[in-house]
This record gives C-alpha cells, sequence and structure tokens, in this order.
C-alpha cells in the first residue's frame, strides 16, 4: 500500500487582515517541518498509529495552533484540552475531555485506549489518570501564552464570554488533527484542542467524542476533524465520511466532500476534516474560509495550503 | 401519524437467580406505569421530547433503575451521573457527564439543549449550569441506596474495582432510556445512566454522546442504547442505526436488528436499544440474555417485558 499522511491545524474565517505575512509564513513552515516528519516516519515502516499521534503531539508542542502549549483559554483564564486517538485495525480508541496537567493531551488520550477498559475520560478524572500512569504533567500555566491571554480579554471584553445565547467566536475553531494510513494499510486518526475561546468550564467539543471528531476503521478511512464542535457532535461527522463510504458506496473524496458541504450545513456547521482511506487516498474538505493543512503521499512532494 | 413509545431500564445478563420474584415483579410493575404514563401524555397530545424526558425522569426517581436515585457507585463511592437528550425536528441535542448533583439529569441535559450553545457539559462545569439556572440540585448523597452501597462493596472485594485491564462488572449494564413518536411525526431519544459499578471517576460512557448511546432525526429515527458502553462508543450504535435506514435503505426493524447482532459483537459489544421512527414503528432488540422494557402503540395496549 502506498502511505499516506495528513494534517490540520484548524479551519475558520482566518481573515487575510489578521493573519501578517510573518504569522502566516510560520504556520506554513511549522505544518511543512511536521508534514515532512511524518511522511518520513511512514517512509522507515512506523504504525499509522504512531505517526498520527506523533503528528499531534509536534502541533501541541507549537504554539502556533489551539492544542497543548498554546490552546486558548476557557473563560476562567486555564486551559481545558481535549484529545483523541483510534486506530482502524480493533477499532480501539482513547479519549480525554477538560483535562488540565497532561502536556500532551493526546498521549493522555493513547494512555486510555492502551492501560484502560474505558474510551473517554473527563476532568479530574484524566489529569488522575496521567498521575497514576506517569505521563507526563505539566502546571496549567504551561499551556497559557500571552496571545492567547490576550484573546480572551478581548472575547470577555466584546461580549462573547457568556454562553446562554450562541456566544461562539466564529473566527476560532481552532483544532490540531493527523490522519495517516501505512504501508500494511491500517488507518489511525489523531485529535487534540483547547477547544473554544471562553467557553464555559467542562464544555466537551467533537474532538474526544469517537466518531464526531475523530474515528478510523481499515474497511473504510480515519478523519480528524475541525470545526465548530457542537454541529459536528450532533452530526457525528467523522464516522459519517465511513458511514457512506461503507452503506452508499462512495470513494473517500465523494464521502468527504458531501459530508462537509451538503450535510454540516444542513446543522448550521462550518469546519473542514482530513481523511485518508485504506489505499492512501487523501481528502482535505472544509467550507470555512480555510483550514491550516499538510499532506504527504509515498512517491510525490509533500505539501501546505491555508486557504 | 400513529404515536408510539419504548422505554428500557438496562441490558444484561440479568440472571434469574439473582432477581428474585419479587424484585421482577417490582421491575415490571414500575415500566408498566411509565410506559402507559408516557402513552397517555402522547394521546393528549404532548411532544415527543417531553414524553422522552418524562419517561427518563420517572426512571430516574425510580431506585430500582441504575440512574439518578439508585444509580450505581462510582470507585469513590459516589454516583457519577450521564445523561442525554435529542430531538429529531432541529437535531438539537443536550447532555452532561459525569455530574454530582442534578436531581435529574437528563433535566439538565435538556437545560444545555435548551439554554446553551453547547451539547455535552462534563463534571462540575455540569453541576454550575445546574446551579446557574436553578434547575434542583441534591446532595451526592441523594442518589446512593444501600443495595448500590453493598454492589460496590462487592465489587471491590472481588477485585472488580480495578480499571487496568478489563474488570467491568459484565452483570450490569445499567441504563434508562426511552424514545417517542409523536401525533405529528416527530422524534426525540433521551436516556440516563450511573454507568458502571466501581468504575473510575470522571469515565464516560455512551450514554451522554449523542450518536453513540442517544440519537434522534425525523427522517430515520430516535435511538436510546444501553449495553457496555466502550462497544457503543467506538462503534456509534445509536447513529448506525440511522445509517442504515438512511443510508442502504433498510427499516428501522432491519437496521435496530443488524446493528445489535451483527456489529456490536464485532467490537465485542453487548447491549441492545429501544428505537422509534416516524412511521411510529418499534424496534427493542438486545444481544444481551434480557433487556427490562416497555412499549406503547397507539391503538394498541402496553406492554413490558425483561427476556
Amino acid at each position: 500500500m502506498p502511505f499516506a499522511v495528513a494534517i490540520h491545524g484548524g479551519a475558520g474565517l482566518i481573515r487575510r487582515s489578521s493573519l501578517t505575512p510573518e504569522r502566516q509564513e510560520r504556520c506554513l513552515v511549522s505544518l511543512r517541518r511536521i508534514t515532512i516528519s511524518a511522511a518520513e516516519a511512514l517512509e522507515q515502516g512506523a504504525s499509522a498509529l504512531d505517526v498520527a499521534i506523533g503528528a499531534v503531539v509536534a502541533l501541541e508542542d507549537d504554539p502556533l495552533f489551539n492544542a497543548g502549549h498554546g490552546a486558548v483559554l476557557a473563560s476562567h483564564g486555564e486551559a481545558e484540552l481535549d484529545a483523541a486517538v483510534m486506530e482502524g485495525t480493533h477499532r480501539a480508541a482513547g479519549a480525554v475531555a477538560a483535562a488540565r496537567t497532561p502536556r500532551n493531551p493526546v498521549q493522555l488520550a493513547h494512555a486510555v485506549m492502551v492501560h484502560t477498559p474505558h474510551v473517554l475520560l473527563a476532568a479530574e478524572g484524566a489529569d488522575a489518570l496521567a498521575e497514576e500512569l506517569r505521563i507526563p504533567q505539566v502546571d496549567p500555566s504551561y499551556f497559557v501564552v500571552e496571545a492567547r491571554r490576550e484573546q480572551l480579554q478581548r472575547a470577555r471584553a466584546s461580549g462573547r464570554f457568556h454562553l446562554d445565547h450562541g456566544g461562539a467566536d466564529k473566527d476560532v475553531y481552532g483544532t490540531v488533527g493527523a490522519v495517516a494510513c501505512d504501508a500494511t494499510g491500517a488507518v489511525a486518526a489523531a485529535t487534540s484542542t483547547g477547544g473554544m475561546v471562553n467557553k464555559r468550564p467542562g464544555r466537551v467539543g467533537d474532538t474526544p467524542v469517537i466518531g464526531a471528531g475523530t474515528f478510523a476503521w481499515n474497511d473504510t478511512c480515519a478523519v480528524s476533524g475541525t470545526g465548530h464542535g457542537e454541529p459536528f457532535l450532533r452530526l457525528g461527522v467523522a464516522s459519517r465520511v465511513s458511514a457512506r463510504m461503507e452503506l452508499a458506496g462512495e470513494s473517500l473524496a465523494t464521502a468527504a466532500e458531501h459530508v462537509i458541504h451538503r450535510e454540516l450545513p444542513g446543522v448550521e456547521g462550518q469546519g473542514g476534516l482530513v481523511a485518508v482511506d485504506a489505499q492512501g487516498n487523501l481528502a482535505l474538505p472544509f467550507n470555512t474560509a480555510g483550514m491550516f493543512r499538510g499532506w504527504a503521499r509515498q512517491g510525490q512532494p509533500p505539501d501546505v495550503a491555508i486557504w
């Protein structure tokens, strides 16, 4: 099988005016570096799961993207972190929601998959597992970067802090994620996020929900989503792509395009996804102005794009 | 449209030996009372959503079932409550996970749907919304009944308290739920649970996850699941029934049977579900020894069963 990998660093309005040429360049450099590194790992025989997790760890560590270090802040001024992993051979999965101490939430999600009989651990229960298994933890201040503190202040000042009636910050659907297909035809997906700016503590979006923001099955595809989490949750975006391939006989590209451009608007949803099937085909549709993304297939040069 | 309603009080091994005739009778009486009450409400024009929520409130209040008062206890000796609601017209949904104070978790899930832009709130964030909106709260001791305390002690004593390697209590897949189709052809689903006996704090099962334990869409069906939560999460059981109807053209009965008897075993899953379509057809499949259930359709006498 030809290997393939795709990563994303979030989708959204991404105004050209608010993205300085310098920041744009830094984002593209990061995406390219991480894409190349993932492709090299696949070339050397790494598993799809390890590559997807490795790419998401790199994106979490990069303060440019909304996950891990540099995640957006909830209304109480701290980051609450969601992450998930799924591998397509056994359809095993692990996820954490509203965690506050794992340095790399995606690694804790992986630990939930490997070391517990559970799929999803939330809040203090997630942090407690990190403690128990000695998954690296940090003080919550590690996640906070100055730009996010200012962003939270702007959100509060503009009244986008109260959640009773649709006050989502529509500019910012930051998430990071990766999908990979390795040489054995196994696929995997990993996703991580700080969620929405100024979100209510305890709010869980689609990222850590298997079938919504993250899904993998060798019979169909692996998917990592990014967008306004609530419509993704109601629709079950990631598993919809798989279901259309399996039950309607669609190709990966057709299924992914249909879900993002036809189904998601039906629940007022905005966002995108990266997906790969077990033949190494890729799809990276989005219905927003842009999506930070990078991709590579065996024998082809890697590429990156925003708009 | 003919109205219809189905409720469940959990699926599982349900050994006849461990269910005394007296307890069996009490369960059947409760299921019958709640089914009749739901059917009467539909007869009088109540909406599918109100009827599904009302039935789940009654099941939560009944200490015989694992939800609300009488929920199973997590390893720390308190109940952590999960619940979800979804209505099929707008596909709006709300859910709470690992909540500890709402007297009726399903009503808090409904409040998430109606009063916030979110779908899922976890842990303290869920309890904080109850406080803010004055949804009735109770001291966590309200949920604890003596039989559950004893059950937790037995689980601890038998080594089923540590979660590292599959120590699930396989006898007990308690959940409660309801689906309804009203005279307008609208469908809705509601589900609530205390989860697994002796679970790790913060563990979230399928119940509060839209598409896994709870789903509703007028174009297809409403589903409420019950079973071992992790396979339900990985497969996305509730939305699979809908997807098979929509994309493979199956009837409700065929789709529901296929998911429970063919797909769920593929991820080592045990449990069942209740489902209704917009024509008032019902399906109540389970692959366990039994499932506590009740059902009624317009013009037909209500019925209840365990095995």
